[in-house]
Order: C-alpha cells, then structure tokens, then sequence
C-alpha cells in the first residue's frame, strides 16, 4: 500500500508503506478522497504528530468504500462512507474504529462527502457541547472562509443564531454571506474589537487568537463563551480578568483530535442524527473549493497555506 | 432603622435611614449578625455597588430572626435564620426574598450562622457548578485562609479532593492544615508555579489572579479549570493559548452577587440539602477569626484589609 510520507526536507513523497493493522471492531476503508485541514500543515511541519494508535501520516478525514468490516457490526464490504481520523487519511487505504464512521448523506460525491467528518465534528463538538449554543445567540465565526468556517456558519444558522463572521477579501465576503452570515468583517480593513461594540458575542469560535483576543474577550455579552481550538495569529494575548470575572465569560480551549474515540463517536452520532437529512435535502452544504489528484497534495498544501480556499480542498485517489 | 452608610469621605456612619420596602415574597429579618467580605471593601471604595432592588449599603450575608414573613410560606416570625444578600446587611432590618433564606444549622451560633451563605454558597456555585468538581481532582484555593478559602477547603475535602492552598504566613498555613489542606504553598517563599510542577490541578478557584495566573494555568492539567472571582493581585496576565486549547483548558470567570434570585435559591438549596447535616455533625465548622460590635465596623474592616484573619470577620447587633 502506498501513502505519502513526509521526508527530511518536510517535502511529500507517495511511498510503499506496511498495509493498516486492524484492530478487533476497525473498519479497513479503500480511500477514494481525503480532505485537508490547518492541522495537515502543522502535521507537515512536525508541530502536530498523529496521536497514538493511528498512521503517522497525514490526513484526518476520508471517503472511501467498505472494504473489510467487523462481523456483526454496522458496516459490510462495498458501504459508501466516510470517517473521522486521528491521522492516517492520506494512504490508499485506513483502518477506522467502526464507531468513527458514518454513511455518505444521499445525493453526496465521495469529494464533498470527505469535506464533512472533520469540519462539522469540530464545529458541533465546540459550538453545541463546549459552547451550549442556542437559537437567538449572537455568534462569531473566525476565518468564515476556511473549510471550518463554511462548515461552522452553517451549523450556527441551523441552530437559529445571528453570525458575525471574519474574512481577509471581498471574495470571501460574498462567500460567508451566502453561506448565511449576517455580519461580515473584513479583518484587513476593520478591527474585530471595534466591530463587536455593535454585536456583542455570546458565543465565539476562534481559530486565530493572536494579541488581539484579550480586547475581543472582554467586549462578549455577559456570560459569553470564547472558544480557542487554533492560534493562526500567534499564541499569546493579554486577557482583563476584572472585566472577564465580572461579566462570568468563559476561555475555553479545545481539540477534537486528541478526544476519547467514545468522544468523537457520540458527536459523530449527533451529526448523522442532527444533520445528515439536511445535506441530502441541500439545507446544509459541503462546499469544495478545489479538488486535485494525491499527485498534486504539494499544490494542494500551498492553496491553504495561501488562504485562497473558499470552504474545503480536497485531494481524490483512483483505485 | 440604622445602618451603616459611607459619606464621601469613605467613612462609616451609623446613619437613620428608610426602614426596608418589602416586596411581596420578602421575609424581614432583625439582623444580629452580618459577616464582612472583601466585597465589602470594594463596595466602601465606590467599585462594587449593591445590584439593582437591594439597599445601598454593605453586607452580604447576615444571620438574625425572622420579623415578618409571606404568608403560607416556609418562614414565621421567630425563626433563627441566615440569609444571602445583594447588600444591605450592615443594618438593625433586612428584606429578603424568601427563597434567599435558610435555616440555622442545629447547634450553630448567631456568628457562626452568618458566616456560613456568600463563602459556602461562592464555593459551591464554583467548585461543583462552574468547575464540576469530582472525588479525586486536585484543586487548587487561592488564600486558603480567608472566609472563602476556609469554606472551599472544607467543601473540597468533603468531596474527596486534594487540596492545594496558597498562604502568607506560617500561622496560616497551620491554620489551613487543620482544614485539610494537603499541600500548603507559601507565597512569601514560594511560586505557585513551580509548586504546580508536582500537582497538576483539575480545578482551581482563584481570588488573587495577577500577572502569574498565566504561568500558572498552563501548568494545569489536561481539561483543567481555572475559575477566577477576584483580582487581589491585579487584573492583567497574558496567557499561551496554545498550551491552553492543547489542554483543553477552560478559563471561567463567575460572581455570585450577580446571578439571578433563582440561582441563588438554587445553590442555596443545594447547600441546605447537602452540607447543613454536616455543619450540625461537626464535620464542617464555619469559622470566626473575630466577633466584633457594629460599632467597630471600622476595626472589622481594617482586620480584612490588613489579610489577618483566619476565616471570617462577623459584626454583631444588640436588639
């Protein structure tokens, strides 16, 4: 089996690589798309290993087609699925926890099937559960653009919130704003801080924190939940723990991929359940930028790295 | 009636004022004891005003005997009761809502009784709701001595916790041993950070904050909570988000004064149903540094302001 490796010089190399062991309930899934992630890059750049028991390549999300399952079990040899991953994803085929796989919503490709596991999984996890998010809240979307961001707009509509949402173009304002976002902020010619006056936040999901997060805290609406699961914009910020008391906010820090598999399967069972109707129904989109070969991971790495994508890349492999 | 207003040169004066407007499911206690909070100080300096429908003046918890009380209700006239306020405690009468209310424990005295609703009641809406604190978690309170610290320790040990403490004196350090306190750091003499090396915290309740809490949070450990009620030590610290949302770490803010009537009656309930047996047992002991007339108000003050006391600072009024 072949799977793309990570050499000395950080460049890709598609290698033979020893075949997935299966574990006592995995599923082995043949790849037929493996979407990217930020987290892919760090990955790359040796910032970010797979956690323990999965490949140590990339790629965190597939499709793909059954091809072996555990008896008894849900799945049977020939199923259309996808899968969330701890690592792993870019390979001709991956061994999953039947637990952490799900069917392709009807009416999907296997492409915009892979961009869903990752995405939705990380918005539902830090929205829903971290967040508590409920209808009439006013929400902030960081990097609206990015494939979380397609994805958690979308959730946060939903569930019958007010969005307010970053983007870095006017292209990626036009994009959020049909996604449904109702207050667009372009980050190069206006200040979060600023902009917040006007829509305090009750619930923000943040990608990019940076020195400026302190100064976005304390404008959230009392008891306003501000979640941190990346640091695009560097790392530290300096937060006002009188105004943060005072107004009972919350800072909350969160990973999806170094969860419990129990985790990761209850919020991938609340996706299906929550849902998975309204991707077949085309209530709810998974939007691909772009989708190239395995051959072209290198031009797909550098799309992201330049923040040109408008929702998911996706890289396909023939079988 | 008396209570005790600030003039505009922050003195207190034992003044005439309007005696309490009862709204309709208020119980009117005659006042004999009120315990002081460092609230109380800020309250006196202009920075902590009593919340909306509460008197002007200080006070936050008292223990007296019921006046008047709604018909039909739990209270009638003679009842020995403690009760948690938004203000107004410093006074010969307070109004109350009658779900504000409790019952002194069996065999509990006066003082003791108006020590035991803001340090238990802050303790339990932190470490149990805000925090979801388990048998086994390590937790840390910040100024172990103080009418807070004295109650959250107890209530942590009564949960089957270990206790981290910090403290400014030898003297303090036994005195919070003799609670229960596993682990009793000097800041004098030592940095919590460092002390953090060897015990990884679960959960901490934080009156100091200041400039280390940042160094201090990231030495938590993984899904950590750091609750913040105060600032004794300054407002400002910078965090790294990245250890934060690597950790799964949750920075939560929270006051008790400005929670809504209903969950304050709540916690209340909570602290009735489960602590008060304990309180008549024995097992927890509400803890009175020093007893003092409302007429050395002044002194009382001076003693929390000069961090002095073991426990809490109690007020009496003769009737």
């Amino acid at each position: 089996m072949r799977a793309m490796l990570v050499d000395r010089n950080r460049n890709l190399v598609w290698s033979e690589v020893a075949p997935p062991a299966l574990k006592a309930r995995d599923v082995l899934i043949e790849v037929h798309a493996v979407a990217l992630n930020r987290a892919d890059l760090l990955q790359r750049a040796g910032q970010y290993p797979s956690p323990e028991g999965w490949p140590e390549w990339m790629g965190l999300e597939v499709s793909g087609v059954v091809c072996t399952a555990p008896p008894g079990g849900r799945w049977k040899p020939g199923d259309r699925v996808c899968a969330l991953l701890g690592g792993g994803g870019y390979a001709q085929r991956v061994a999953v926890p039947e637990n952490l796989v799900l069917p392709i919503p009807r009416g999907l490709s296997m492409e915009e099937a892979a961009a869903l596991p990752e995405a939705f999984a990380t918005s539902y996890l830090n929205l829903c559960l971290e967040g508590g998010m409920k209808a009439q809240d006013t929400v902030l979307i960081q990097a609206g653009a990015s494939g979380l961001g397609m994805a958690a707009i979308q959730l946060a509509k939903a569930w019958g919130a007010k969005v307010l949402t970053t983007v870095s173009s006017p292209d990626k304002a036009d994009f959020v704003r049909r996604l449904g976002a109702d207050v667009v902020i372009n980050r190069k010619t206006e200040r979060l801080a600023d902009a917040m006056d006007a829509h305090p936040v009750d619930l923000a999901l943040d990608c990019v924190a940076g020195a400026e997060l302190g100064a976005c805290v304390e404008k959230m609406a009392p008891r306003g939940r501000w979640i941190v699961i990346a640091t695009l914009a560097g790392p530290k910020s300096e937060i006002d723990l009188n105004v943060f008391f005072r107004k009972g906010l919350r800072l909350i820090g969160s990973t999806l991929r170094s969860r419990s598999e129990a985790e990761k399967a209850a919020i991938l069972a609340a996706l299906e359940e929550k849902l998975w109707d309204k991707f077949s129904a085309g209530e709810l989109k998974a939007i691909v930028h772009s989708t190239l070969p395995m051959a072209a991971a290198e031009e797909a790495h550098a799309i992201l790295k330049r923040q040109e994508n408008l929702g998911k890349v996706v890289l396909t492999l023939g079988h």
